[in-house]
């Protein structure tokens, strides 16, 4: 078996450096163990796509399957600026005053064109990070490791097998991200900020309908019953009724508060919780959780697919030869689809 | 070889029935000589999802290719009852009018559940149907011959070859069809009626973001001024505004009109063909249209190999085993994922 080093340089900080092969009893002992740095390492794990690590992170997946789905999965989401960082800290830091086990996944697809802002992220949830009952694994988009959106699922059940109870999965509102996650979460929280004119806070209509509880930051006690806050919210209110009903029993509530005062954590909690709970009531979560499984199944079944066409393409002229006759209209889309299609086996 | 016989009930009619061989040049000399019923079996064949069949749809693709490319590709969408047939029709007749020839697609994705649409839109474009120089295919989302989107871009290549200058591609607003549409057309419009209330018009935000021109019907000429169309026109122009700009050096017109009476068409004509040659003029519409030879590539591959995966999971009870283990929790998808994987061979 070849042997494989693998480094990530995230603003200064290396994550875990991987050899092939790799211990899986080791990881899994420390997991169960509760040895943080062991679960990082099986996060960096399988987020490689060296094929090695692709068989060894299966198994070992498969190994803490039993171990996983005791947490609640929450998706946030929202626009730079809206102050994502500063209310994943301040509930987070509500949440385990419960006696709560907080992971933290931030997806980040702007990480590695924005500079800095993993390692901001990480300072700006600076009380949460040193909590011992939390946490929190900046995940780039790209990079040496490949794409990170391919092992958030995984990660979260990591996080699970490992005794964190409520999972906090970060995006940044660009859509197909919100998506991807929404596909992995129980509940998923829009954030935005009071703003005037109707722009809807800047939130595209897509990511709108995939919210479950819509929170107003940046509102202290005393405003809410300002001008700004009032127009806020009745526009968002507004906006989440002409929307299609995703969850039948469920109205979208409009939430506001201060992430930086930790005004408006507690309700906010409170009503994450309240969905869970009805989500239960009515039979869908685990029924819910059963379609992501499959989903992800697919999911990755197409992105494995992906991967080796695409390496069997770069290794192979011919077949780039066929790409580049569809590129000068020599051959029809279709036909070269029939030909590369010829050439997998099953 | 195996004879096969296909068969399409619609509303009373069959279209062509295809046998295995089917003769790939009769085909061919059939659609460059102009020949309607050769032309409406050769799509026939490239809407089947039979293996052979595709291989020789692939071959006759291949072999009319030099001869396609010479048209102006429209999309149109808007909810049901928006008026999409009739001006179609209104417009179809216009353009007929300045000696053009007209090839009309119906994407009808609710076609299997909502019987009559089909047949019903071929009765309302009846003026249309029976003008020598215009083409109306109507398509079925389903049925034996699989899935109408596949055949899409290969259906708008034949009425190239056949010498089609204009064609129409209708959609319904729901969304998914839009995308795939518009990945397909120069020129994407977006019907829609006068409405109070702020729901614009009931258009779905992601719709109205691959709109290059917003129309909105029954909007008589005497009724331009009034309260409610004035309205409209100002609810969309609005809207517009606020979507990103996909298109750099247009401004997205809204227009109003009359497919009724006609009222209109000359101006949503000339607005198209604006589009187009300004689309010409800044170097972008054969750059497109590369892009879209390149996303069908890729489009067919996947479907092809999701086909393929499909057929090969409905015959392997091994294959369909490891699903209902992921199902229950038994495997991980990341797992089951990679053990079909490396069943799949290049």
């Amino acid at each position: 078996m070849s042997t494989a080093f693998f480094f990530v340089f995230l603003e200064g900080n290396f994550l875990p450096i991987l050899k092939t092969p790799i211990d899986i009893s080791l990881l899994y002992n420390g997991i169960l163990e509760g040895n943080l740095s062991l679960l990082s390492k099986a996060i960096t794990l399988v987020e490689s796509s060296h094929p090695t690590h692709r068989q060894q992170a299966s198994e070992l997946i498969d190994c803490i399957l039993p171990h996983t789905g005791n947490s609640i999965r929450i998706g946030f989401s929202g626009v730079p600026g809206v102050g994502k960082s500063t209310l994943m800290e301040s509930l987070g830091l509500h949440v385990l005053s419960q006696g709560k086990k907080i992971a933290v996944l931030a997806i980040d697809p702007s990480s590695h064109s924005h500079k800095g802002s993993i390692l901001g992220d990480k300072t700006r949830m600076e009380e949460l990070a040193k909590h011992p009952n939390a946490f929190i694994r900046p995940t780039p988009s790209s990079g040496i490791l490949g794409g990170v959106a391919f092992a958030t699922y995984e990660t979260v059940l990591l996080c699970e097998a490992f005794g964190f109870d409520t999972i906090f999965i970060e995006t940044v509102g660009v859509g197909q991200s919100e998506t991807q996650v929404s596909s992995l979460t129980d509940v998923f929280v829009l954030l935005t900020v009071p703003h005037t004119g109707d722009e809807l806070q800047g939130i595209k209509r897509g990511i709108m309908e995939l919210a479950h509880i819509l929170f107003i930051n940046k509102i202290e006690q005393d405003e809410t019953h300002s001008r700004h806050a009032i127009d806020a919210k009745t526009d968002l209110v507004r906006a989440s009724q002409l929307l299609p009903k995703t969850v039948e029993f469920w109205t979208i509530p409009v939430l506001m508060g201060s992430a930086l005062s930790g005004f408006g954590m507690e309700i906010l909690w409170k009503t994450i919780e309240q969905f869970i709970e009805e989500k239960k009531l009515h039979g869908v979560f685990f029924e819910q959780r059963e379609q992501q499984r499959m989903h992800r199944f697919y999911g990755i079944l197409h992105h494995l697919l992906v991967e080796k066409i695409q390496r069997t393409l770069s290794q192979n002229k011919e077949l780039q030869e066929v790409l580049s006759r569809v590129k000068n209209e020599d051959i029809s889309p279709l036909s070269a689809g029939n030909l590369l299609l010829n050439k997998i086996r099953f």
